[in-house]
C-alpha cells in the first residue's frame, strides 16, 4: 500500500465520520431531539458508531451509521486469493418520518478497499414518499443532478437509472420510491479515485439541502388516519424490499454482521392487508402510478 | 400415469379442498366472522381458493389457501428433462390473533407429482406464541406425536428437529416459534404414497384439536399496551423469516407466484426497534430462551 493510498483512505475516513456529526447534528435541530449513540467493535476489525433517534418530534425513526471496518477478505469474495485484506468505511441512514407527508429517505456512501490495490466507491440516495409531491421530486432529483454534473455530464442519467433498476421491487412491479441516484464500483487509478472522493463529498453534501427543505415544507400539514394508514402499508413494502432484494442487508445477514445495524433501516411500525388497493384517481394511485412507471424529474437547466 | 396414481392424485386434491373447508367452518364458528374467498387461476394451469377472514373478534389476520395446479416445471426445476410436467396441490394458513396471550399458528399440506413418475408429500405446522405456556406446548406437540407415532415411531422425532431446523432464523439465532412438525419429499413406491397421503391424512386432521383449545383457554385473558407491543416485535421476526429464509415465499417471489396469495402469510401490523431487548426474568424473556434453545415438549405415553 503506498503512501498516497494510504491518504486517501484516511482523508475518506475522516470525511464519513464528519459526514455523520453534521448530518445529525442538523437532524437534531430540525427534530429538537437528541440521537442515542451505540459504539461498537467488529471482532475482526475496525467498528463504527451507530447513531439513532426514535419518538422525535419529527421522526418515527433515524438511523444514521458510521462505521469504518478492516481485515481478511470473506471466503465467498476472494477470488482465489488466499491472504487478500480489506478496509471499508462508510456512512448510511434512513430517517422514517411519523407524517406520512413527509418522505422517508435513504442514503448511504461508502469506500472499500482491498490489499491487491483495488478500490472503489459506492452510493447514492433515495427518496420514498407516501403521497406525491411533484415539486419536492424535482426539487431532490435537481440537486443530485446539480452535484453529479459537476463532475460528470454522464452521472446523473446515468446513476438515476441505476437508482430506478436498484430499488425495484419485482414481485410487486413496482420502485420503492422515485429514486434519486445509486453508483458503485467507482474506481480506477489513484488519480481517478480521487476525483471519484471530490464527487462524493460533493453529492454527500446534497443531502441536507435535498431533504431537509422537504421536511419543512411539510411538517406542519395534518393527516388522517387513512393517510397514517397508507404510509404503514407502502412501509410493508420498504420491509420487503430490504428484507428481500437489498444487498447490503442480504449481505450482511448472510455473513453473520451486527444485526442491530443492519436492520436499522426497517421503520418501526408496518402493515400487510391482503390485496389492498388504492381508489381509482385518488393521491394513492398517484404515488403508485409513478412507482410502477419511474419518471424523469430534474430540471434540464 | 396410470389409473392408479391419478386416482391418488384425485383423492389428494379432494382432502385438501375438503380439509380448507372444515377448517374455516370451525373457525368461523370460533371467531364470529365469515372469511372472504377469492378464487383464482393459473395462466399455466388450475387455480386456487384464497379464504382471508380480517378484524375477526379473535383473529386480526388469518388466510387458509387451497389449491391445485399443474403445468410445465420451471426451467430452473427441470434437471435436463424437457417436456416435464407437474402437478401440485396443498392448503395452507397462518392464523395471526389479535391477543399477544393467543399464539399464531402455521400449518401446510401439500402434494408434488411430475410426469416421470416422481411424487411426494410435504407439510407440517407449527406454533409461535407470544408468551410461553408450557402447558400449550406440551398439548400442541403431543398431538402431533400422537398422530405421527401411529403411522412411524421415527416421525415425530425427525419432523420435530427438522421443524426446529428448518424455522430458524439464523441471523437472530432463534427460532420463529416453539416448533411442531416439519417433512418434506415423502414420496416412494405408489404404496408408500398411499401410507404417506393416510398420515398426512391424519396429520391434518391433528391440527383443529391441537390449535383450537389453546385459543379456547386463553380468548378471555386480557392483555395490555406493552404486551401488544411485545407480540409486534416478535412479528417483525415473523416477516423476518418469512421474507428471508421460507423457501415457499422466495420461491413464490422468484417465480412470479400469486403474490397477495403468498404474502398472506404475513402480519396486519409489524414492529421493529433498534436492539429491543426483554427484562431479564420477564415473561418475554422466558420465550426468547425457549426460541434460543428449543426443548423436547411431547409427553412420553
Amino acid at each position: 500500500m503506498t503512501e498516497i493510498t494510504e491518504s486517501l483512505r484516511t482523508r475518506v475516513e475522516h470525511f464519513f465520520r464528519k459526514l455523520q456529526d453534521e448530518i445529525t447534528a442538523t437532524l437534531e435541530v430540525l427534530d429538537g431531539s437528541k440521537f442515542f449513540q451505540e459504539t461498537w467493535e467488529r471482532p475482526g476489525g475496525g467498528g463504527g458508531r451507530s447513531r439513532i433517534l426514535t419518538e422525535g418530534s419529527i421522526f418515527e425513526k433515524a438511523g444514521v451509521n458510521f462505521s469504518a471496518v478492516h481485515g481478511a477478505v470473506p471466503d465467498g469474495m476472494k477470488n482465489g486469493a488466499d491472504d487478500l485484506t480489506f478496509f471499508a468505511t462508510g456512512t448510511s441512514l434512513v430517517l422514517h418520518p411519523r407524517s406520512p407527508k413527509i418522505p422517508t429517505v435513504h442514503a448511504n456512501f461508502r469506500y472499500f478497499e482491498q490489499s491487491n490495490g483495488d478500490a472503489w466507491f459506492g452510493g447514492g440516495m433515495d427518496l420514498t414518499p407516501y403521497y406525491l409531491d411533484e415539486e419536492d421530486a424535482i426539487h431532490f432529483h435537481s440537486l443530485l443532478k446539480t452535484a453529479c454534473d459537476k463532475h460528470d455530464g454522464n452521472y446523473y442519467p446515468r446513476f438515476k437509472k441505476w437508482c430506478d433498476e436498484y430499488f425495484y421491487i419485482k414481485h410487486r412491479g413496482e420502485s420503492r420510491g422515485i429514486g434519486g441516484i445509486f453508483f458503485d464500483y467507482l474506481g480506477g487509478t489513484l488519480r481517478e479515485r480521487e476525483e471519484t472522493f471530490a464527487f462524493v463529498q460533493d453529492a454527500a453534501h446534497a443531502f441536507l439541502p435535498a431533504y431537509v427543505p422537504i421536511v419543512e415544507k411539510h411538517r406542519a400539514e395534518a393527516f388522517s388516519e387513512e393517510e397514517k394508514r397508507w404510509q404503514l402499508l407502502r412501509r410493508g413494502r420498504y420491509v420487503e424490499f430490504n428484507l428481500v432484494y437489498d444487498r447490503g442487508t442480504r449481505f450482511g445477514l448472510e455473513t453473520n454482521g451486527r444485526i442491530e445495524s443492519i436492520l436499522m433501516s426497517l421503520p418501526t411500525m408496518a402493515r400487510w392487508e391482503y390485496d389492498a388497493q388504492p381508489a381509482l384517481g385518488s393521491p394513492e394511485e398517484r404515488l403508485v402510478n409513478v412507482l410502477k412507471f419511474p419518471r424523469e424529474w430534474a430540471l434540464k437547466l
